[in-house]
């Protein structure tokens, strides 16, 4: 038996009755609405390396004061990631990322060629005072840190960022220069409040289709930035590293963006329904962990997680993600983008396995 | 009037009696083929990042001896050589490139954070010679290139490269531990012989869906690479940076690879047709070319270029590129990627172009 150290063992594991708390992604479907213009679709050519209009001009009606201008249509918000690190390169610019971190951060910032730094979140949180600190110490010992990567609602954390936090990072950003890549894929997944846009001429906004449509096979993610010269700049590079995002998936995005609301508010039902039964299994099952406030995923603390992640999988046939790929060593995320049902299975394999083996660890 | 100083401006110019001779996109649609899994289409989630298995298998058996291992499905050629230069990067690492070469190749090397140098083309042509030369002047004196591109047939010059030379640069290549990227994009659209596979464990193919099957706007395109090493670098790479290339896409794709090779066929005898004419049509205007073996370019030598590029332009409604942004000052670049009747119409209004202004400069 392989000894799994990454998730990518996991790419594709399905059926077999095997329970996965491990990819994050929602099992719904996305609206039916999506999937109306393909009958007809008969387009083929290039379509403009920006995005098309119309897909630019509904989301822009979605951000105040926005223009379709100021959007880049991306394969994901990987992509959209990957390219606003891109154009925000300088020879030794360092990136400060919360920790933990979705997974791919530390190696975007080295595919960009800079530097990878780290801010602790406490429990999911941001320190604001340290993190102040950070920034200005920084900016006062070397040339400031090139840009921050904030995460709410976050990956592995399931937090949302308190409201006056993130306006204080707004300022601070913008008085020290860093500019700030806001990353609010989960912007829609979120229970407690309305998801909060970080504002102001140094922010790059990443956000994509995946989540709030369940559209993630087909890899449509945005950029809204606000400065002209970097939209240009990240138009510059995906002319020659991508050219346009596939041109269907832009339109079945489109349509996406006709969908009346209640469908996204129903979504959210779900999901926080599913988020309270697998939070107080878990408090049940006497884990220490906090109760996410957006995106599907909560973060117990467990002894020893590489070895639970091996046991489960290979003895209880259930998967879930090690702490340490995000960056926290003594976690382990469990996604719950699953149907109420498999996650009640899911939390019995856990029980057995806890009482089993675990506990006498 | 804004001065064109790069085809960026062209972009989504159609209509308005328009003549274009200048974006590299097949007029002609897909097969219908790719169209017919539309309406029953459902899927959504996230595929697997190397690609689609079938679409992976219908590739290695259009290879000899390939197995669905060795290749990568990207968001096009583009991704494709920009995934194959990130996976070679190395510090101060240069990048052989053919001059005059397809317009990305130079900002596809420094955005992956290496040098561009330059072999020269002569009327399109490799000089064998001149080019081991180089690369054996190189390797004495430093590590060596890390690797070349070839791209026969070529954009802009629709050149293919002579048989001999191509396996000479095959063995030379390989001698001296210098990669080959091998951009095969045009492989189909070729008139005089089947088109050569470069071989070797030290070669990467480049291909995609764009040309022979007309899919540009949806972004399919390959990495054929034969080093397991690097395929899971490339591989590594994507994980983070666009995860899997759009699902429907990929199907669609494998749809075209169903489709009867007299489709490519039949394609082939309408470029050649148009390749005729436009050929006999520039000589009989006294224009100094090459006939072209493959692609669908024609690449006259002209006073003045860019002044050629914004007179047919503005003053007579007609589309051609500079050469200068093919790395080729002295030529004009005329795609034939359009219909039979507009390159007439083209052509004639060239010819007053000539004898009413261009003659007399």
């Amino acid at each position: 038996m392989e000894k799994i150290t990454s998730p990518s063992i996991f790419i594709g594991q399905e059926g077999n009755g095997i329970i996965s708390f491990g990819s994050g992604q929602p099992d719904m479907p996305p609206p039916e609405e999506v999937y109306k213009i393909l009958p007809e679709y008969r387009a083929f050519k290039y379509g403009l390396i920006q995005g098309q209009e119309n897909l630019r001009e509904a989301l822009s009606e979605q951000y105040h004061n926005a223009t379709a201008d100021s959007f880049i249509i991306t394969n994901g918000a990987s992509e959209a990631l990957d390219l606003s690190l891109r154009a925000l390169y300088e020879p030794g610019g360092k990136i400060l990322l919360p920790k933990p971190y979705y997974y791919s951060y530390p190696f975007n910032v080295k595919f960009a060629h800079m530097i990878p730094e780290y801010y602790d979140l406490v429990e999911g949180k941001i320190d604001y005072e340290n993190l102040e600190e950070k920034i200005i110490s920084e900016k006062q010992n070397t040339k400031g840190y090139r840009a921050i990567v904030i995460n709410s609602p976050g990956n592995p954390t399931g937090s949302v960022q308190d409201l006056d936090v993130l306006q204080k990072i707004e300022k601070l950003t913008h008085d020290n220069g860093v500019y700030v890549i806001s990353d609010e894929v989960y912007k829609d997944l979120i229970y407690g409040r309305e998801n909060y846009l970080i504002k102001g001429d140094h922010v790059l906004t990443l956000n994509s289709f995946s989540k709030t449509y369940a559209m993630c096979g087909f890899r449509i993610g945005y950029v809204y930035a606000r400065q002209k010269l970097l939209i240009d700049k990240i138009i510059g590079i995906k002319t020659h590293t991508s050219m346009n995002t596939n041109i269907l998936g832009q339109e079945m995005a489109h349509e996406a963006t006709t969908v009346p609301k209640e469908f996204i508010e129903n979504q959210r039902k779900i999901w926080e329904e599913r988020r309270d039964m697998i939070y107080d299994g878990l408090k049940k099952l006497d884990l220490d962990l906090w109760k996410p406030e957006g995106a599907f995923y909560v973060f117990p603390k467990m002894k020893n997680p590489n070895k639970v992640v091996n046991d489960l999988y290979y003895k209880y046939n259930t998967i879930v993600y090690d702490g340490a790929w995000f960056g926290d060593p003594k976690r382990v995320r469990f996604s719950y983008a699953l149907d109420i049902s498999k996650i009640e299975e899911g939390l019995k394999r856990l029980a057995k396995y806890l009482n089993n083996e675990y506990k006498h660890n």
